[in-house]
């Protein structure tokens, strides 16, 4: 009764999909591997001891010994991707964005609607996180009272060349999204951004930091910094401010040093080692709706950003499939 | 060669200074107290020792056993108080705010230009506080780099009725204001104000949070939480963000307690609590200038409240009596 | 090539491994169970989706379609069923204790090194939570410098009844003697134990808390204390003293409220909530070495306890096959 | 009304004193200074603007402008001094030690008891630091239950040369028994040394760090860890375990500073910026008895070391004048 996963991609994330499912994960193992470079998927089944690899991922989902796939491959190739696991009928975990553009994202899921089965999961880890999975079990337990203002902070050592401003909203700020509309059980319907004075270590051009400025189909106010270039570590902080209380997540921490005259615990450089603990939990989480609701949240911020105006977002009404989704994930 | 302090108010302000000048000061004492209502001042005379005390703060102004005062009455008497001992030629040390009106406080500052002595100081005590203090002196050692968003987060526990959402702004605002401006060194020049969900204990009518957007000289963003009704405690909170790193204002501790399956330290529940240990440092500090700015800033600021837009902030050219204030001031 | 792992004894112990092996540890499962109670083992087979279950712990272990062993059944079987296990060759997990007195620890030890073959391992999962593991990195970093002296508190909400001074030690203490031992790679080699003011908490007769003091082959000063009945939680806590700095276990925090005049966090009531982490490293670790020195330390700081006196710890020369053990695992 | 105070000793502690009285303490000036070099005491005067200084101690007790004397001087001249300030009716704030043997301090205690007025205190001032303040209540207030463990841990960066074994129990572990005795309001009457592995920082012949383990007339154990060339900073923990909890100090933190992969906070390098807080308290406190029972206690400590024996503490009948002492300034 072990799943057979196949992973199409075998870059970065694909290669830590694969080293989990084949490390940590019970009941699942990897059987096949498709990258369009073929000694790039060589090598990772050379590594794992995965024998059969692809460069055509359509082989992989058509694969009779697959019984579920990982779309890690590059952003553009999703939607087609997607498209042929859902008529495959096979799970699909992709890893964001769910498509490059809304009216894509919304394809995907109405198709998917119209399958009646829910298929696509997306690969937004922080929801795994056990920071994340006790602050969010103090606020649906009360503990804050009714939200009304949250401060996701999202601050990356440096980013590769070429990241660019709409990157740090589709590619950044994205993830902030997936984590505030699932803490909160919440809507964002409304975008803003601010352009602080922009880093020197920032590429030419590029608008970082950035202050999104959300707000929700509650009224609740939420605050994303993105900077990207923040040089000192990868840190993420998140403060939800309710009626009764606040709630902060609490980085972990390890072990302090006390030494030379300080005090010191140690910021991870990168998501792997930050989410470390988050990974093996993507056996459930984030649907479609929640692909197709970030992408257009993300797109309302980035003509944001683009237009120094505040934008709405524009959802279509949710297919019943997805009903109650939000809450239900809320309280998985 | 003690210095002899008039105290005009008897409320809570007076009764606070005349028990620091009495208790931990060293170098100077009380002369005199002023209070409209007779009994007011006589009861906090007999607490401290002083005998004389006057119902006409004029009175105390003239009194030639008086070297210095400080003015504790209500906002409305301020400009034509500070304007009485710019006449006299005394120091006076003026709880905020300098005037109610950015007008009047402009008419001080100019009158007191025009003498060309600088004998006001406003009573902003946060620049006393010791941990304000170590982050000011971190950032100006330049740990962080150059500074790039600063957050100044201001909660009360309640107020009392009548403390409507312009107070807000006038009353509590105005310290995140003159914090942000003495932190940075740089004026704020553009106010905006974001209305989150208001909370259910928030008297109607009042928006309480608020979130209020400023932006400074040099382009770096403030973002400044005022949420008078959070019910929890007295808690002020501070980060600079930098081009090289964060510096974040840590709360005085005492001792933490482990019970009943929770470690926990204290939250105070008002500022007298929570900088305590500030009020001594008030000998040197915030002068008249920095009362107009912040005066001007916060006008701007309701404004922006009022009509639901960006407002710009408009300060006179500053005289030279004021010059390099602010950088000087940073390095006290 | 799935490892297939026998379970014997399914009390609270045996029920934890067979959940993670069935949920979250890669490359193994559950073959069979083993309970004296036939209903227990039943019923955890029932929840796993095990067939085969076994009334007779020897019958597992033979089972041609087991390639290894874990022992949690009470300790006084331990010596009997690793012998089994030596003998059929079959690598064995054995929870602690290794066995209930030094002498059968030895002939365990003894029996191992005979074969030539480590196969025993020791189920302390502290070795494996993601603090200790930091604490430990830093620490053969040499952050810290050469230790000095090693605190390890071990602090639980309450304990069954019966849970005696003497198990204390053996049942308690021990984690911290396996830990120290670990972190410093370095014997115990004497220990003498105090008697603070027994708290109204404890069963009549029983010491608790205990002031556990040892000393190492290079003089490091180690100083448990073991309060079993602290009430308040399960609060694990560790500090190394170098020449150079002091590293202090932090623990997980997850997420801080602050509501109602304090600032808290959660501290859990149990270890399989605080090391919930840890379980699943436990795939490499501990040696029947560690086993047996272990059980050397903590009798020697059992007489220390019964004879009020200090008590040298007596160990075998460790048998080659042993060779560098603390060391090489301080490195894994 | 002003209380006029004279100074013998300029060194580093009359220093401190001078400054202190004359910037931050109302109700109190320097009247005079003693010390047997002119220079130093002339350089201290003219800083200060004290016109009087004297190079015989006794000269100043005896000045009619002296209304009470702080000893500062070296610690072999305290028993002179302090029994002259008696006799000449003053009181008087004494450095410690009260004395430098137990005999000596004995004398004073039953002089001071003669004399039948509490002339005498001791300059131990950890006691006015805010966050021994708030443990303090906090204990007091039962928060924790009855106590059964004390932590008390001191560590220096460094000691000037000729700081031997001695002088580490009787010039440091001193303040921890102070403390100790304070916060519990229980006498120490057993203490026993043990010596761990010697830093490589520490002079020859010197046991640095020592365990100094104490037992109280109510059961509890104390664990004092005395380690003076730490190196890392001037770091002051304590811990008190009761019944229902634990209390821990918590470190005056300022701000954190995240840069460079790490969260860090300073850590100060001297008792004047540790305890920079606690100064200006010293208007009440300690008393003879607290001088001599501290004297008594460290020199059993002593002799533990010295003779690698537990140490009974003997202590005279206390004498009714200070019946009460303890619990009473436990709850000021």
């Amino acid at each position: 009764m072990t799943l057979q996963v196949g992973v199409i991609g075998a870059g970065l994330m694909g290669t830590t999909h694969v080293r989990t499912l084949t490390t940590t994960v019970a009941g699942a193992q990897v059987a096949a591997i498709a990258d369009a470079v073929p000694e790039a998927g060589r090598r990772l089944g050379d590594e794992a001891g995965v024998e059969t690899t692809y460069t055509d991922p359509h082989a992989l989902i058509e694969d009779a010994g697959v019984d579920a796939v990982i779309v890690a491959s590059p952003g553009d190739t999703h939607e087609e991707l997607v498209l042929a696991c859902l008529e495959a009928g096979k799970p699909v975990l992709c890893e964001k964005p769910l498509a490059t553009t809304v009216s894509s994202a919304q394809r995907l899921l109405e198709t998917e609607a119209a399958v009646g089965r829910r298929l696509i999961q997306l690969g937004f880890m922080r929801r795994f996180d056990p920071g994340y999975q006790v602050l969010k079990a103090r606020l649906d337990a009360g503990d804050a009272g009714e939200p009304v203002i949250a401060y996701s902070t999202h601050r990356n050592p440096a980013v590769p060349p070429g990241f660019d401003s709409e990157m740090i909203i589709k590619d950044t700020v994205v993830h902030d999204v997936d984590t505030v509309r699932w803490l909160l059980g919440q809507e964002l319907v409304r975008a803003a951004v601010l352009r602080p004075r922009v880093t020197s270590r920032a590429a030419p051009g590029t608008q970082d930091p950035q202050i999104v400025l959300f707000e929700t189909d509650r009224g609740v106010h939420v605050n994303v910094e993105a900077f990207v270039n923040a040089g000192y570590g990868y840190d993420i902080g998140c403060e939800i401010v309710g009626e009764n209380g606040v709630l902060t997540l609490q980085p972990p921490a390890g072990a302090a040093l006390r030494t030379d005259g300080a005090a010191r615990t140690s910021i991870p450089m990168g998501f792997q080692e930050r989410f470390a603990a988050a990974v093996q939990g993507s056996a459930a989480g984030p649907d479609a709706w929640d692909g197709y609701a970030a992408a257009a949240v993300c797109e309302a911020a980035w003509q944001a950003l683009r237009t120094g105006r505040p934008v709405e977002v524009e959802l279509i009404a949710k297919p019943d499939l997805y009903a109650g989704a939000l809450g239900l994930i809320g309280h998985n």
